[in-house]
């Protein structure tokens, strides 16, 4: 078996498939890459069971046949070649022979026959989201999610497609919610839990500029994003999502429009003297067209004024500093709207203007 | 006691005497930076009992004093304040007030009684070395340190200025040496050894385009360098250090000139067939204008050729592929010459002219 392809080619699809490739297996072929060649066509695939990435790519080849090869060790030695063009060619024992202009490896590969399929799931009901879209989507939730294994469902972002067309992604770990909503062009109803390490992978994947539509479908089971020549297949988690709508406030008392950038260095001043042996909510007092924000812990103690925009009743209220902190910074808003409805009633942040995300945070009993 | 200064100049201060700050001490002043007011003169110090650094910056006050704070809560605080000049002030309990305009931090200081003073070194003998030289001096000698404490001179650079004017800066660990040589202005004959350590941090200090001098002196226990506002303090190393000299051959049977960056790239693709399980020396067949590079390991194999003008006898020779890189690395130049007497002795590396540096490293037995 012999093929030659582009440099570039191969290094970007070794990158992308890369990710879902165990590091450490009870198969051995798990920890590799599957390089499966027909003819013009060279498919590579990680996949560690849970998250699968296939990555398409032209090649010069009269040979079928496919191996698996150690990804790192592979990945190494294409990058490290100093020509264009690569050829690749395998022997009986499974030798691979990279070679260039001069330069010549032979490494050893593995038998592709140990190495599992990945799940078959019909396209039958797909959606489409732009690309960018979707990213932006997954990097506004990504905070919430919870890292909690004894309640796996939340670990994953809640995908709710409802009748009206809203593709609302939602995360949330019981302290914080984070619901993202876009309008697509589907009739469909879905509602399934992807975990969050997929959509870390996939948002990786994205490309912040591209229109270009993602494809998405599912078999309860499965997920499947089709990105251009990258297709990532990841299982679904199982169980029940809190219901996320019983949680979110319809009304305020006050309203705050704030400069994001702000309120950021703000609490990061806070978050120096905030660490695991020194815990204290961040206090702020929002009265009079300004928060002061105030903290203190065995380290020290900080005081802080800024300006805001301010409509409603004066609210003293603690929260979670980090909390804050990963909505503010997930917001990509330059300003932004926080309702308030008492210092003992959760925190709503949403855009200055619209309703494309709306962030809980829940508050912290203040004892000073 | 109460000072101002410019929010720059004391983050540039405490970033350059922080690397002196011992992470963990018995005493834990040391895990603290000093900070000693005298009116408008605000010092800085770090000190390891092994290495001290001290940085001199501009201060606003009527005041004199000292504290000690933790080093890396006090130049966190200072970097994340918004304000150009910054406010300091300390109470009767030491605690130290930080204020910008609207920001107030309170954090705890330590009495600066337990701070050790830096050693007394008498500036009598000093010499001056330009700045850029001296950290191309470093950087040059830095990869032929002896990692071995049990002969602890040999983890140090030799200070070696001879009468003729030469300063030779030497490291070796036995398998291979670097000698870096430039010609100052003194007429005293110096010898005596520098931590690897402190070079690390003085090369960190040393401006690359600064014609500057960096005054040196020493009373043979400690070293003093001298960078403008900054002064660091070192002992020094005892024993008795390599002949360096008897180790360099005088004479060649084969000159190779060779393109760095052809043969760093040849050797590290070798470099990934390489690891602590899979050892190997990289062979290397110098013939009739190419220079053969093979290596194999329980990893895999490779052969690579590239062009070198060559005059002289043909050589086969092996070496540790490591010690071969660091020191093309560290030669900064386009181009080199090699030096061989044989495939069981020692490789020179020199510059393509001239003679600022020599590097040595020993062949290894190629068993096939």
């Amino acid at each position: 078996m012999k093929f030659s392809c582009k440099k570039e080619d191969i290094c970007a699809a070794i990158g992308n498939v890369s990710k879902a490739v165990s590091v450490k297996s009870t198969i051995t072929a798990l920890e590799g890459i599957r390089i499966k060649l027909s003819y013009t066509v060279l498919e590579l695939t990680g996949y560690d069971l849970e998250l699968g990435i296939r990555s398409t790519i032209e090649a010069v080849s009269e040979d079928c046949g496919e191996f698996v090869v150690n990804a790192r060790l592979f990945s190494e030695i294409t990058r490290k070649m100093s020509d264009e063009i690569l050829t690749f060619e395998t022997d009986e024992m499974l030798n691979i022979r990279i070679t260039g202009a001069v330069t010549e490896y032979c490494i050893s590969a593995m038998s592709a026959e140990e190495y599992p399929d990945l799940p078959e799931v019909s396209d039958e009901h797909r959606f489409l989201v732009p690309q960018d879209q979707l990213k932006s989507m997954i990097n506004q939730t990504a905070h919430a999610v919870s890292l909690n294994e004894n309640k796996p469902v939340m670990t994953g972002a809640l995908f709710d497609i409802t009748e009206d067309g809203n593709f609302n992604m939602v995360t949330s770990d019981g302290y914080r919610l984070a619901l993202r909503t876009e309008h697509i062009d589907t009739a469909e109803v879905h509602r399934f839990v992807v975990p969050a390490r997929t959509l870390s992978e996939v948002s990786r994947l994205l490309k912040e500029d591209a229109k270009a539509p993602c494809g998405i479908y599912n078999n309860f089971k499965h997920i499947v994003f089709e990105l251009g020549e990258i297709t990532v297949f990841s299982r679904l988690l199982e169980g029940d999502f809190h219901n996320y709508r019983a949680s979110i406030p319809p009304d305020k008392r006050t309203e705050v429009i704030v400069r994001t950038r702000e309120l950021v260095n703000c609490l990061e001043r806070c978050a120096l003297l905030i660490n695991e042996k020194n815990k204290a909510p961040v206090r702020c007092v929002f009265e009079n067209g300004t928060v002061k924000v105030s903290c203190k812990t065995g380290i020290g103690s900080i005081s802080d004024t800024i300006p805001v925009d301010l409509s409603g009743d004066a609210v003293t209220i603690g929260f979670n500093n980090k909390f804050m902190l990963d909505a503010l910074r997930a917001s990509e808003c330059d300003k932004l709207r926080i309702h308030l409805s008492g210092g003992n009633r959760v925190v709503k942040i949403i855009p200055p203007e619209g309703d494309s995300f709306v962030f809980l945070v829940m508050p912290v009993d203040l004892k000073y």
